[in-house]
């Protein structure tokens, strides 16, 4: 009998993805973020763009994408402390660069760790365009509890 | 026969929260903000604290919080602008200074203009603890369209 | 004979005055701030304007204010503490809403401490016009060290 | 006769060290800034130092390192406007991550634009260590005016 084991790089995407389903409040999973890489203070994801997420002018709401940078970044951390531990989000900056049309399909965002230090970790989170532009450039700071 | 007109500021109140439902994405609606009063420049709103935006440890999640200030904000510019018209958030930056336990009920939020420009439009949001401390402070750059 | 003793709030803001010569970098001292009261948590100052930190278009720069806040920050802070103690500045936004002639004299700005955390203390900023609006406000975090 | 015409990278490099000179404050230009190279959009520069620069704590100020990051970005947008263009920073929010060292010598910065709109410019800016890690890291909007 064969088995396949899987990668520890797709083994660490998958405790990612659980810990999406396992941390986040039930309006933030609604999100469907996917993880699709992870790997030492960097994680890749999508972002799907569904229209409960589109207002009125059309475009991706703003507070879908900082809702999806804010729980990027955790995952980010996460790496770097080989799995979940109490954090808080002591502030994020976004900027609204390029708006994202409701029928873009998926947004690719990834989040990275600038610094990881005892306390604080710095990090930051770029959401694409489907053009590869960045659609929203977010910076942050978390507090380890 | 006696008709009991609305005061202009309870006209303007019902014109925010119908903009609430008009203007923002499903998933924000779904916030249930709710708009107390409003004068120029400035609304206060009430967020309630819904199990579904509480996360594993216990407090109304940080998404939800940006996602109510970005949105105060717009009704605040509207204030100025005797009605929705098109905009954009530039960038928005929060602080987390106190966690909101999630059976505080509901959260006041006040969002205010500190300076209505032709094209770009500066402001700064509060939510509060039920003690009336300052949870969150945003501030914010919006562009006119 | 009669001494008149100085009144607590005065000694107060001697020793932030002094605080602004010994603790910062000559080219911060060299912005001339003065303390003009102090209060728990919050600090009132005032920036001369010098040609100095005029530039080309002939309003005060942004590097000037964002200075300035930030010291004043560093002295609201002090007066929590109850006296200097190694602190650093997590991070710092400015907004800039309107700008502030070079002939206006004298800038007045206001710090103040919004939460003082063991470890975190979180603060705004306020530089004003001489017709008292709002010319740059910022938001900041530090760490105690 | 032979003569050796610049290339167009120093020209504009020259261009823009000349521009720190015209355009900024003189207490700004004391900075000294050194544009080390200049492509469409981003920006190298060095910032010295000096222990004029350096707090009581011994490390190089974060009120010089936005100072720079604000300057610097001025020159980065340069390089899009092919000059000076009159242009005002809406706002600038700086994250500190570690500390400069007052004998570090020489801070390597660079300043990229993320986003040249017709009326809006986003960059961010990093300022590095010695080691070559990012010591502070600066999102930035400006308006044109």
């Amino acid at each position: 009998m064969t088995t396949t084991k899987p990668s520890p790089s797709l083994a660490a995407t998958e405790a990612l993805q659980q810990a999406l389903h396992d941390v986040f409040a039930p309006w933030v999973r609604e999100l469907g973020l996917r993880v699709e890489a992870a790997t030492l203070g960097e994680v890749r994801l999508v972002l799907p763009v569904h229209p409960r997420h589109v207002h009125a002018g059309g475009v991706l709401c703003g507070q879908t994408m900082m809702a999806a940078a804010d729980s990027a970044m955790v995952l980010a951390v996460m790496t770097h402390l080989g799995g979940f531990r109490p954090m808080t989000t002591v502030q994020l900056q976004t900027s609204f660069l390029r708006g994202i049309k409701g029928n873009a399909g998926e947004v690719p965002l990834v989040a990275r760790v600038l610094k990881m230090g005892r306390n604080l970790v710095f990090g930051e989170v770029e959401l694409l365009t489907p053009g590869g532009e960045v659609a929203a450039h977010a910076t942050t700071t978390y507090a380890l509890l």
